[in-house]
């Protein structure tokens, strides 16, 4: 009858690196990086975690660190976790591995979190076209709410949640992945019909063995190489979930994970402490370190029986999720719309992510009015609850998006009046946020309408 | 101290054509359609409107209603209205204009709505490569709820909308939509990069004098041929609202509308019982007649305080949308997830459209599992109250979208289990949804991996 | 196939009296009563009614109605309705029946309602020791909102529902309500230990034939006469559900209600269009007429299976209710709090009356700091969407009780603060509402605290 | 620019008794119990504490511990905590001291719970003629779920809040406060009219120095047995706050409350994981250690402008509090009502006490029909996030009062269903909840109507 308190099956050192940590962290997906631990289906563990950059970002009013952060060391991920049921038998390839959120919480000592723009030349964002810039802002916590320094007078309760959390890959599956990221990376621009507009950043990050971290692999050791030069970058999120970026996946959500591998080998990391959805700045969480209460269970065979296949093998399937009871509660929002015609005024035809983009713009310069820069509401929207909605997709040529915002985060009313918006922020603590000159040369989008 | 009962301003008898009615309706904007009713600010009036198709759509057990339907004659509308304040001076374009959803519903004794998917080679859908034949869901309702004799096992209740609201262009702003989409129909195909993907449907609408309705301007007369000439297709949402679909637009909802002629004269039409994010199978709300209680106000000088211009010149605005306090409270969801990779494997650059094509082709298969078929599932995902999130649109080269469905909609448990999967619908009516062939030779876009 | 419009079987003419109706009200239980409707199980029906004065409050700016109202006509009921089911067998006593509502609001034409305090000899309310003078506040509707001309700067969205709803109770059950109100009006100030300090209102109101109204049996008979001095008031809730004043009994709800006489014979009325929990100054609701769209069910047996009888008798039962999804999302509440110790300083035990005369008493004066007369904040608190919770009844000897306002109904923030509280309303159309004198010489409770 | 970690002011060893913690417990209100810490306005801290009884409940499967509970020792308080502004001024009686909930929860390591009834003779509960034996349920929490073996087939997110959070009363306070309740429990059973069918617990808990902790004052002092003598208990809610019980002060919720002396010297404590409106069987929160992470503000002179006395005194006043937007989220609720007749079928007079006894009397009654006992049930209802609400006070005779329980913390579809009800749980792990026999003689109260 004794209580259960839960187990923690990896500890978090933060004064130490990823590599010196008692169970050593990882940043790439492949089937060889062995587990840290093992749990079992019922018991209720926790597992701790850097934050995506372990430790490179600042607590401090330079964005720098943003500017020329290696993007080849990211996400730092806790685990693998080998998952076995009640009779000592491992998760397998093919069953289905149910993962409930019980917790989840920034690492006590350590309740604060930071949200940037990259530069146009080191990773971008969404907008990097219209904001080159590193920039970066501070979050401090007071419990359920967030406030920064960087963005005076708005105050928001977060729904945290973890970035990042996804099950080994197979071989096969690995295979996959870097099959068609190579196909896109090198044939993309030409054979490809991209979405031209949203801006000129990566097509996609191959594997290589800078800044790779292999858990319990000795670095230069040749099963190392080998792996290194496999292993898929967590960047985006893929068939084993990875990078979903699920904004409400907080307390009381459970995630269904395909296996692909003998004891499932799930990892997680990325922490936010409040994410927007579509996480619009790149590194547009509120980023922190945290830790993980979960709980486990092993659907059998749950693959083929939930599952559908979605492309030409087996293994082209999605998680499922079941979002919890536990949100903030939000009375009213104000809606920003974009349809896909771009800046230059072009036609799209049904481009959720350029109508997508145009919301976003319209939200940004909105609340510039309010006393806010357009990089203070970039941000803020990359890191606040507010919603991502595709509302139209079938009213050729125009998709129809909209962004969501809760208006009680602010400690104003931002709503259109028939008085004059007032002049100047209500509440200025602090002119602007870090940012970093744009050394590059890559053209700017221009809002040739906007008149200032 | 006499209360106020709503003034109707546009009545509809629905035993009458859309040319038949008292105050005739419109299917096209464009500047030169004269206003059929004039409202005060701060008034709440009552606007009633017949289903899109203005009773084309049969309450029966045949598809071949949705085959065969014109959809040159597609959107009628109720309007336009004039709007003046209580000194009489009419709105001007460069204000804004606000307009409150007071309260909404069904028409009196005409309390049913429809889905359909069109034919592909009729209007098609999002999905109309997997799914090419015509089918159609009738909906009836009991006060908030909806049940449909097709789709047995679901009721929910609706989030009650107009599909359109928009206000007149000026012939400046008609021109240029004109001119883009012209571009797009002409050389979309070569020069544009398009969401090749997705399928292969009428690329733009472009104005014709084919099922052309202009109010009061008489049928026939040279002003009528030049303005149907003219007039642009109420299809896509763009900068004066119009078809923008977004499902939360109920009661206590404001929109604040660019003006761009004198009066603003706004139409509105398209009365959806429910919708899902999206719409997805494009006749995909549950479409009906319906009547719209509203009050307006006017901002003057509101578009420039504002609406900041997304494109070349200060006429490229979106409109903004608050929405209100009283909508169905849900509280669990299941959440299927899709990246930008294809039904072929192929990896898409962040392209939000192909992610959100994975994500609603996984809720089918999922939802197929539990009794329905295929097409069932398709019809409810575009009506039922489901949500449609960009979740993640930096993580090259993935965007992330999510369908969130509420589980309280089924009288079914839908979620995963350890226990094996019901065979068969819980609850069996009838077979599956009235249909008909697809006589067409478009390729039907497979799903390799599926077993069945 | 062809859908349903809600057949309407209980007509309003609301320039009739109620005896004049097409279906004559009544305004007594009684078993009796002929039923004037009969409805079929699972038919969707529609019922109208008068509000439950039948028109004696007039939209105007005197309280001299509410003073010199006869409550011995209220209140007046549509109904009775027999229920058979699909098979045309009558519900029976034991059954259990369910009445879903599917829809409800105000008639059409009729956009408007009032509430009001009655004077401390007639009828009075919760705090008539307190506001012992007849006053009135008119409301009239936009939509979903509620607005008063008598109480400025609120606006809220009504959770509009019917405070009466009941099935016919036997004789036997009617015998048992007379004689334990007529126990209570005789012996009552002697023997009960009352809870005294709330007022001396009438102890009960037992039957009497002035004003009384019997359906379809004629006034003046000999039928009349006898069922007239048996038929229970409509005035308190009792077993058979009745004067509940369940403020969320709204759309979507489901009312599970005991059958004691063949086919069930449920009436209903007394429509309120917003209700605070408690309903305070006893006219309390936004009163008004309206319809109702029901649909029922009939539970064999359920009675015994469901319910169980608290007291000596099978039939002491009451009925279970299920509130509906639909409601305004309000996201922020301000508690006030009463404890069982009264104004005069006296301690009562676990009293949670008294503790809710405080919590209404603190609100009352804590709000009128805003700019608003105590009887206006009175009334407000009796109609506006409030929750009154019985938040502690075992920590002797203090009851807590709570009432929690939303917030957002104010157009002022309404919280405490630093800074000063504004000096009179924000919005002043009228100082305040229509007030009657007291003529009365019982005594007024003092507030020896209060300062002003 | 360093985030703040909030300050730890009471930390608890959970190996130690109350009286050797470093900063010692207290367990009376008195204004000479010094301050055990000083906390800053703005800053964010952190308060930890025991549950009410220091340990006195174990994890285990015996009821005897609560049997013979020595309930002169509760509740064990952290505190007082002195509060000064950022200039250092201490706050003063007059001023109003806002409190803001920033975090909460269990302490780590001993993440269970427990709810239980008294003994008839040993402090009771709410239904204590009903159920006079002493038991316990224990539960276990998942993050943000519990669960117990005693009760099977529920499991609730829970809204965990402190029960008891109050300032040091003054002494004219305190005086004011040990007279009434001495009156009453001198002279109640005489001459007060109590609520008698309630049933017979003690009237009021007066000072007593068995069993009374005083902080830093050393027993056995000539100044502990002043103050001992003197200290009010901490089992009612009172003027300073205190024993409020309001089930929905979590995450993100403010407390107002009055100052009485310098440095208003709050205290906290009586944690609970989760607690039904009104706590009915009076140990009946899930009762736990736990931290609060706090942050106040001082209003000066904001007694005077923001509260107003109800008494006789300036000192009678009460607390606001400000419900917070982070809570659980249910669609559906299932609603028990009583009216104020008793189970002999005596008729009250608008007695809220007896209305919502009946209405838990009928809630245990109805689930117990689901496979579960009825002390099981009474138990679940008083911890579980049911609301209880006065939904009418003025229907003379008759308050209704109602317990609203949402059925998603079920297992099964407790909702009335044309089907027959299941027989026997749907889960049973464990038969019935520990249960110690009643020795004592007080009658029992019989419900004469149950058949079984």
């Amino acid at each position: 009858m004794a209580p259960r308190t839960p187990k923690l099956v990896v500890p978090i050192d933060l004064k130490k690196k990823p590599w010196e940590q008692k169970l050593p962290l990882h940043n790439r997906w492949h089937p060889e990086i062995p587990p840290v631990a093992t749990v079992n289906t019922g018991e209720v563990f926790r597992v701790e975690m850097v934050d995506w950059t372990a430790g490179a970002v600042k607590d401090d009013n330079s964005a720098s660190d943003v500017k020329h952060l290696d993007l080849s060391t990211v996400h730092y991920l806790s685990g693998p976790i080998k998952v076995v049921d009640e009779e000592g038998e491992a998760a397998k390839p093919g069953d289905l591995l149910a993962v409930e959120i019980c917790n989840l919480g920034p690492l006590p000592g350590d309740e604060w979190g930071f949200t940037a723009i990259f530069d146009r030349e080191n990773g971008g964002g969404f907008l990097t076209d219209h904001f080159p810039c590193a920039t970066k802002a501070i979050w401090y916590f007071e419990g359920i709410y967030a406030y920064s320094p960087h963005i005076p007078g708005v105050r928001f309760p977060g729904i945290t949640h973890p970035g990042i959390i996804g099950t080994a890959p197979s071989m096969e599956l690995l295979n996959i992945w870097n099959e068609r990221e190579k196909e896109l990376e090198e044939n993309g621009l030409k054979s490809l019909r991209l979405c031209e507009v949203l801006h000129s950043r990566p097509l996609a990050n191959l594997p290589s063995t800078k800044g790779c971290l292999l858990g319990k692999i000795p670095e230069g050791t040749q099963e190392w190489e080998k792996i290194a030069n496999e292993a898929a970058r967590t960047i985006p999120g893929r068939e084993n979930g990875g990078n979903c970026d699920i904004k409400n996946l907080s307390r009381g959500s459970k995630i269904y994970l395909p296996v692909f591998v003998e004891g499932a080998n799930f990892s997680t990391g990325d922490m936010h402490f409040s994410q927007g959805d579509g996480e619009v700045s790149f590194c547009g969480a509120i980023e922190m370190s945290g830790f993980l209460e979960l709980k486990c269970e092993i659907i059998r065979g749950g693959m083929k029986e939930y599952l559908t296949p979605m492309g030409p093998t087996p293994l082209h399937v999605n998680p499922i999720f079941e979002i919890g009871p536990m949100e903030p509660r939000f009375s009213e929002w104000l809606v920003f719309e974009g349809i896909s015609v771009d800046e230059s005024g072009r036609q799209h035809y049904l481009d959720a992510s350029v109508a997508y983009k145009r919301a976003v713009l319209n939200a940004i310069d909105y609340l510039s009015k309010f006393g806010y820069s357009k990089e203070q509401v970039y941000l803020l929207l990359s890191c606040c609850p507010c919603e991502g909605r595709i509302s139209g997709i079938v009213d050729a040529p125009n998709a129809v998006a909209t962004l969501a915002i809760p208006t009680a985060i602010f400690d104003q009313d931002i709503r259109p009046k028939t008085k004059k918006v007032p002049v100047g922020p209500r509440v200025v603590r602090n002119p602007d946020i870090p940012r970093c000159s744009y050394d590059g040369d890559l053209p700017i989008t221009k809002n040739p309408g906007a008149t200032g």
